[in-house]
């Protein structure tokens, strides 16, 4: 079933391979190519007519194609799946006369996706946990040989392991004289590393027998909206299981503000702790449903969070984060007892957190830095996590610079009037007929539309700036020749999807005012990073290697980027994505102690700027309320594609 | 009132000078003479008459003296106190004709009292406690320094004090915030170092304003019967108060051994655990009464116990230490925070346990090697513990070897009819006129004789061997012209005191059975220290030093140790006692850090020898038991002692 079908398009030619069962409108933006389409590919619209012209599809058939249509091959372009190989005709209603559309929409450039490699750790010897099992036959104690249960393991763990330097607490000696005797002195030791090798190793469990082969890590990033774990195997790397879940602190505020607000109330802390320690225990309970792993074998969890979640897990009291001049109470956390922080595992795991570099740059962004490489690379590295908060790392191996910046809700569908975030029926792609100005609209699970997710409002945006719908200060054109734009209740706005046609009762549309908060919202990240680069004397050209982290990073268009001035031009084969490079981070710290010495190195020699205290950067700010920009000259392909379409239309209307 | 009083005794012409308010009979016994009394100093027998002949007493007036007889100067020598220069005729009755008797009855030869000196460690620059306050005037954060809470605490204990890798708990790290703005970011800073420099200090508690100047510790010996503690200011070193309780874990049982089996019972770990608990916080209480000390202002406490009383104070299982091979769970013992072990002092103040070298050489006796000095000596020192075990340790700063012995309870007046406790109405001195065999018997607190103290069942045992009444086996001479001596329920006895003027209704008497007891007891102590010195490739001659420690070392007389075989013949002058050297050592660890570096050295370095698998020990013990020994040539000076005894009896019946 991995063959591939392959697929022409006609007028244009085009040909693509897809995977049977592809749906053919998703097989034709794979091309390039558009295809009308208001309903989000529900079937409703009936606008994605084609005709079936060698080969056959399968589905595709509804009320609104009459049976001697069927008969000639017709069918809904959205509905029809394809099943092997097969020529399509694009029909006139979809395409423009010139049979040129695909040239000019643009391929959807995402980043390739940086991979971790565990290999790579084996191969350098540094895949060695930081809690980690031992196996001891020990001796038995005779006249010979008296010495103490506890001496008696710590000889054993140096004579056989060459592990020294083994704290071991009183809880952990109670324990000792009972289990060494259960199983003639067969024991199995679990032993916590510190970072910093000078210092001494914890005793963290002991077991009669042998069980140094079930070991088990767990990965946590604590978002502000989701909470992801993995499920480790810590002998041999593999992730076993996988599971999200929203962080409940949401019920108390969206924003993370509002939950330290929240938690300056006489019991909020406590709540807001608890909140994200359920989140967390139900993610562990998810990937361990059904797996025959018992909650006992897990031995340590590496989280990571912005500065404020782990400040509110931890129950430090985050009052002066969000008050100038903006501290918190640490950036460094000791491992910790997970009972101590109400995660439901057992008394001997070990939470270990990632340490932040300020109060806004903070563990989870220092995790991606690891997650992605970033901390070791010679490539001068840009480092973007895109959020409610914008964080930014330039740098590489030797040096590192980091700030952050607001960027406000608008990624996540803050502050747009049919904004969502990305779930089903949410608009994620997007085409436009340069002519008719018709679009092609899909959606989340080809659910009837009912809003637009991040990544399908850059897109849009985007599509819409290059065919000259809105121009360079966000605001539409009046004069285009088209019922899809109106003015509304605030002002002028573009009709993606009519009421009939959508999951809600009213039609979606996008106003000036949407357009001017993702404006708002690009130009505060792209402003941030060109102060930032300047701060340390480089400039766009400069950079070797884009790294783009985070749920959005991972879903956008970067030509969309590059075209509404988010993303500076760079080469696409120079950006990565690393999806959750925090999460990602967190794994290769349950597996690498090394990594965990090396996390410590990276976040003392990274720099943090406060932007907001660097003069230019209001200047660059304002430069950057357009667009792409107010100096066009930055950004010289979209500029040239804008300039293409504008030609194609009126060769088009000249036609 | 420090001014001497001159005695002078007739006919012997001695004179010595003791403190106004000294009662005559004790003035006696300084001066080494003999005056008849069996009540022991109350005031009942009327036997100790005395004549003033210059000078004057007060007191020492009965109904038993006729008032023509008062006007003649006639007293009783045990209510008759000083009140300055003065000679007193002892009554022909309480002397021998040749009026020689000071010149036989041996002084009693304490050892000196070593004192731990504080100079001493001031001027070697250890006078550094493990756990001391930092005062420090913390930067404001401002937006040029925005480090974080901890990170600001860690820079200024490096700048200002030069101390670094701290470790701050998560515990702390919640407290920090909220602290450093109660005063402007003036705080003082706990913190407890490791004994090994290489590891990490923890900060233990953090308060705002400056409170370095108040920073007390507790030293604490956990003995089997009594626990004693120390509070002391760590600022000067200086002890503020001392007090005393039984140790509560009695009431489950007075030995050790019947304590470890308690444990092994359902909840009787708990309870032996709460007792010790009791205990300890019972001598807390007292050390703080009335003190303008607040029991949080104590930062920590050292204690020290035999292993059988550390693992039942610590919740660790004895169950292996009284049964072979004699392992315990350990012999090392982390800092621990007190709220876990049930202290009643703040929840930052640490305990910090002795270690031990092996089951049955704890704690308190590693304690005691540091107090005494004995670890940083050059002479060749023979230690002793002397309890109902004894610990034995012979060596110097180089070397150090020990052994325990089991001696039985005999010293501390069990199996012996009328033994007991060093309390009030014990028998604690008693001399013999050896012709008439009368007793002179002194008591504690001078009240009427109850029975008999482990030091005063020392100089009995050893004064009637000296004058003959019990032979080399330690069986009554049954020749003798007494009365004293008579056959009761179990063998021949010695009646020491008559109902009449005893505090209890029978006569008080030492039986063959008690004699036999005690020279097992002794026999165990003296070739398990000749035992060892053999092992160790020394003779008694090599023994530059003899410490004693214990309540029973202190008040033990030398020469009468040496009679009975107890002690090997040494120079007096070469004894030294501590008193409770493991309270001693205990002290010594609460002020220098440095000297918990030494312990753990002088731990490492110690060799332990079970003595039961010397093959030469049961040898020896048999040799043992005799006054003083097999071998009498070991002991010429007692032998000489008793010679000359002999001598003088035989004469005073000839004249």
């Amino acid at each position: 079933m991995t063959t591939s079908c392959s697929i022409t398009f006609q007028p244009s030619g085009r040909t693509v391979l897809v995977a049977p069962g592809t749906v053919v409108i998703r097989a034709a933006r794979r091309a390039g190519l558009h295809i009308n389409a208001s309903c989000g590919g529900t079937g409703v619209c009936g606008k994605c007519r084609i005709r079936v012209e060698e080969g056959s599809v399968e589905g595709g058939l509804s009320e609104r194609i009459k049976p001697e249509d069927a008969d000639q091959g017709i069918r809904q372009a959205c509905t029809a799946g394809i099943t092997g190989d097969v020529v399509i005709r694009i029909l006139e209603a979809g395409a423009l006369k010139s049979g040129q559309l695909g040239t000019e929409v643009p391929e959807r450039h995402r980043a390739a996706l940086h991979v971790f490699d565990i290999d790579e750790l084996k191969e350098e010897g540094i895949f060695i946990p930081p809690v980690e099992k031992f196996f001891l036959e020990l001796p038995v104690p005779d006249h010979n040989d008296r010495q103490a249960d506890a001496g008696r393991l710590l000889r054993a763990m140096d004579e056989q392991y060459g592990e020294r330097h083994i704290h071991i607490s009183l809880y952990m000696m109670r324990q000792l004289r009972r289990v060494f005797r259960e199983d003639n002195f067969r024991v199995t030791a679990t032993l916590a590393r510190p970072v910093n090798k000078r210092f001494r190793s914890m005793l963290q469990h002991i077991q009669a027998g042998n069980w140094s082969r079930r070991n088990y890590g767990l990965a946590v990033d604590i978002g502000t909206t989701t909470v992801y774990g993995q499920l480790i195997d810590k002998q041999t790397g593999k992730i076993i299981a996988e599971a999200g879940d929203y962080n409940r602190q949401i019920s108390y505020g969206e924003d993370v503000i509002t939950r330290m607000i929240f938690a300056e109330k006489d019991d909020g802390l406590d709540k807001m702790h608890a909140m994200a320690a359920e989140s967390v225990n139900n993610v562990i309970d998810c990937v361990l449903q059904g797996r025959d792993i018992d909650r006992d074998e897990i031995t340590s969890i590496t989280l990571a969070g912005n500065t404020a979640m782990t400040h509110l897990f931890l129950k430090l009291e985050p009052h002066n984060i969000r008050r100038a001049p903006y501290v918190p109470v640490s950036t460094m956390f000791p491992p910790i007892r997970v009972t101590d922080i109400g995660i439901d595992l057992g008394g001997h795991c070990m939470a270990l957190f990632y340490p932040a570099v300020s109060s806004y740059v903070g563990g989870d962004i220092v995790a991606g830095i690891m997650g992605s490489g970033m901390y070791r690379t010679d490539k001068i590295t840009l480092f973007i996590d895109i959020g409610t908060n914008a964080e930014i790392v330039v740098g590489n191996r030797e040096w590192l610079a980091c700030a952050a910046c607001s960027a406000g809700p608008a990624f996540e569908g803050g502050g747009i009037r049919h904004g969502m975030r990305a779930g089903a029926g949410a608009i994620d792609d997007f085409s436009l007929d340069p002519v008719t100005l018709e679009p092609m609209i899909m959606t989340i699970q080809a659910k009837p539309p009912v809003g637009i997710c991040g990544s399908g409002l850059l897109i849009l945006i985007a599509t819409l700036y290059e065919c000259g719908v809105i121009d360079q200060s966000g605001h539409y054109n009046r004069d285009l020749d088209t019922g899809r734009i109106r003015e509304g209740r605030s002002g002028f706005e573009y009709v993606l999807v009519r009421a009939g046609d959508s999951g809600i009762d009213t039609d979606i549309v996008l106003t000036e005012v949407d357009i001017d908060n993702f404006i708002r919202a690009k130009g505060a990240i792209y402003s941030g990073l060109t102060t930032l680069l300047h701060e340390v004397g480089l400039s766009v050209a400069d950079i070797e290697q884009v790294i783009l982290a985070g749920a959005f990073g991972s879903y956008i268009d970067l030509d969309s980027a590059m075209t509404v001035g988010l993303l500076p031009e760079i080469d696409p084969e120079k950006c990565l994505y690393v999806g959750n490079g925090s999460l990602m981070g967190c794994r290769m710290s349950e597996l690498s102690n090394h990594i965990r010495r090396d996390v410590v190195r990276t976040m003392q020699m990274m720099t943090s700027f406060e932007l907001s205290e660097v003069p230019s950067y209001t200047d660059n700010y304002v430069a950057s309320l357009f667009l792409p920009h107010t100096d066009g000259s930055l950004f010289p392909r979209a500029q040239q594609r804008r300039r293409n379409l504008e030609e194609l239309r009126r060769q088009e209307k000249a036609g």
